[in-house]
């Protein structure tokens, strides 16, 4: 017999049919035990009385968070959820869960387990529904942003987290015994989609993880997350990166409110927007004289803190109506060498960061791709050339002008859900003092 | 003016257009010049003779991969390939290449560059046409593998790669400062997948990096390569997981043939099988009798070495004309003590290996579920169990039955195209004595 999903089964009045499921709640009745089984489709009542001893005899052994396949027949039943239930006519325990639950997964208590106890037993955490639908929504995520991408051309590589130096600025990287040798883990896939760029690959993207050794402990901050690369070739400027990412969200986004707005609405009471283009856009020195007018203490005099971020984010929410804000012409101080500067200013680079209510979920610029100027800007970062010789040699055998991004898919996620912390949307948190389970 | 791919040129006879790309080759006939440009979608023949005083100048200083922008009057020739050319009327370098390239990129010479060569200026080996293919028919592959995958509702996993246990044996595990403790990265997302099921996600997949400390030489080994992941849940055996890898590659190689037989037939001179199902079968006991027979020496009494693994598959390509065998029951010796043991022969796991052509490309398993017995077979296999506590917990609450697989998309590459080494197909090889560039 095929098993049935939960979502199917309102067709199926009058027939019999078999559904597989963890014990989602139970109400005890004595002669009359109701069991509602949850699956990844939805949940669903089971009703089990005396007269069938063997089915009641099983149903009594059951606890919350086993396991179950049920054989039964679906009855239409007005006093049940979503007015169906399912009469069991074979209940069989496929695992038995222990009495007690480290944390609660179905009652709604007041007082939820804490941060640190939920992710100790993630996987517990999970079996919400809510939960559940982020990891629905980051799959369709996913598969919109790489719809865009093979749709417009683009390969995709698997470029190595392996590397032997340190693939940004040489700070904040994970050091990896490699047999009698030192690797390090890749911050970014920056140098390898440069090097596909170099190859004629003219347009790549990657998903993959990105390692950073940084000691933060905030919400915004993991040692270990996913990054949405892309690198394009033949561009004029940073303004095609930033024209291409405007379309990929926009796309993105749409896709995610067409099949999940509704049930993000109804779990997070988040009104998911799909933002208009162009969005607006800000360059850093426009950035900080607003801020100023706003009176938003200034961190740093070239780049934004966390503060300074959001309520850049809230101000062009307010007099532009739009989530998203371009801030551009970054100065080169804050920007790696490898940013390409502008032609009529260089003290600012032709990049870019994108916020999204508040957080910058994107970097992106023009890179430089003519070797003698990239080793110069290199040398006035105080970058050992000999630790980036490997890379250099991608610019010596001709290589298009490119530039790209790099988006943070799980920043992203926070932003669509409006939640506060990305402990919540990682599968599994990774952090200073988080390597479990 | 837009860009035109060189692909669709084509149809623009009479027009003048725009294209961007590398130097294929340069022939020079004194008063005329002959310059092939390559981009993503093909080469095409550009001509510049002394008239146009400008574009010849700048002609004169081309060197061979340089990138160009040109703009031209696309015209009908018969002496060029395709009969079609493109008649310069304006030339840009964008990119001037050096005069001396390390390895040739588009001379077919009879002595083509080592091997080390090639893979230490790698981004000049990728732009050859027939290297760009494999990474064309890999974005098509994992295209293909995803549209299966969401289509019978898998959720997508990034599970992380730092662990603080090793992830399968603890041998062979590359080790990872990580604050002011030690880190692991995973050997495959087998915990973390089977996490998910544990969690109710009841079908996964994930696409990412796997890490292996072996010190191995061999040309299909990489300490670094590409695992495609699946696990599903309410399965009755690992036949089930059978199933589902059979239909999940001929709708892949379905999709590969269609789209790129002829190039790959063309420049590997292969021709693409999309295979039949059933795949045949064989267990290790029966396989072993085979080789036996075919006078193959054996190494190891449980498992196959590659020559039986290349034997084994040409005597199923001979009697069956299959080029996949899936090996089933290996012995509990040789799987890890999380493999389910086959309940009327303890003495053998419901696992199994795949072989295309010679080679393994997939190991999967029914899980072992049940805790108690779970960690009676983790004690037998001596694995310590306070290291894998993290990892046993997640079967206390409730788990379903489960199983999956982990698919080597490289080495499926390997044996699409006839290749005989992981090194070039992999994008960037990674080996004991390979970290760059």
């Amino acid at each position: 017999m095929q098993r049935t999903l939960i979502n199917t089964i309102k067709k199926q009045v009058g027939k019999k049919v078999k559904i597989c499921g963890f014990i989602h709640t139970i109400r005890d009745q004595g002669n009359i035990k109701f069991v509602l089984v949850r699956d990844t489709s939805g949940t669903i009542q089971t009703v089990v009385t005396k007269i069938n001893k063997e089915a009641f005899q099983t149903a009594k052994s059951l606890n919350l968070e086993s396991v179950v396949e049920i054989i039964g027949l679906v009855k239409e039943e007005g006093q049940a959820p979503d007015g169906i239930e399912i009469e069991i006519k074979e209940i069989k325990i496929l695992s038995q869960a222990a009495l007690e639950l480290p944390i609660p997964v179905t009652k709604k208590t007041k007082n939820e387990a804490s941060e640190v106890k939920r992710l100790n037993f993630r996987w517990l955490d999970l079996r919400k529904p809510e939960k559940l639908l982020i990891f629905k929504v980051w799959t369709e995520m996913e598969k919109a942003f790489r719809e865009y991408w093979l749709k417009h051309g683009y390969i995709q590589i698997h470029s190595p987290k392996l590397m032997s130096t340190a693939s940004e600025s040489g700070a904040e990287v994970f050091e990896v015994k490699y047999f009698n040798r030192k690797a390090y883990l890749a911050q970014s896939p920056q140098f390898y989609k440069q090097m596909a760029m170099a190859a004629g690959f003219e347009k790549v993207f990657e998903v993959g993880p990105a390692f950073r050794a940084e000691p933060s402990f905030t919400p915004r901050h993991a040692t270990e997350f996913t990054g949405y690369d892309a690198e394009i070739s033949f561009i004029k400027s940073h303004q095609d990166v930033i024209k291409e990412e405007e379309k990929l969200l926009v796309f993105a986004l749409q896709k995610i409110k067409e099949k999940f707005g509704k049930e993000i609405l109804k779990a997070y009471r988040r009104q998911l927007i799909v933002p208009e283009t162009p969005f607006p856009q800000v360059t850093m020195k426009e950035a900080k004289e607003i801020l100023k007018k706003m009176k938003v203490p200034s961190e740093k005099q070239d780049d934004l803190s966390p503060e300074e971020e959001r309520k850049l984010s809230k101000y062009f929410k307010k007099i532009k109506n739009h989530e998203f804000v371009f801030v551009t012409e970054y100065p080169i101080e804050v920007r790696p060498f490898y940013h390409m500067r502008k032609e009529t200013g260089p003290s600012v680079t032709k990049s870019y960061d994108l916020l999204y209510n508040g957080i910058e979920i994107t970097t992106g610029a023009q890179r430089e791709h003519r070797y003698e100027i990239l080793k110069k800007q290199a040398e006035e970062k105080g970058v050992n050339l000999k630790s980036i010789q490997n890379y250099l040699n991608f610019f010596k055998y001709g290589c298009p002008p490119h530039g790209g991004m790099g988006i943070g898919p799980e920043r992203m996620l926070m932003k669509i859900f409006n939640i506060k912390s990305i402990r919540e949307v990682a599968y599994l948190y990774r952090g200073v003092k988080r390597l479990e389970p």
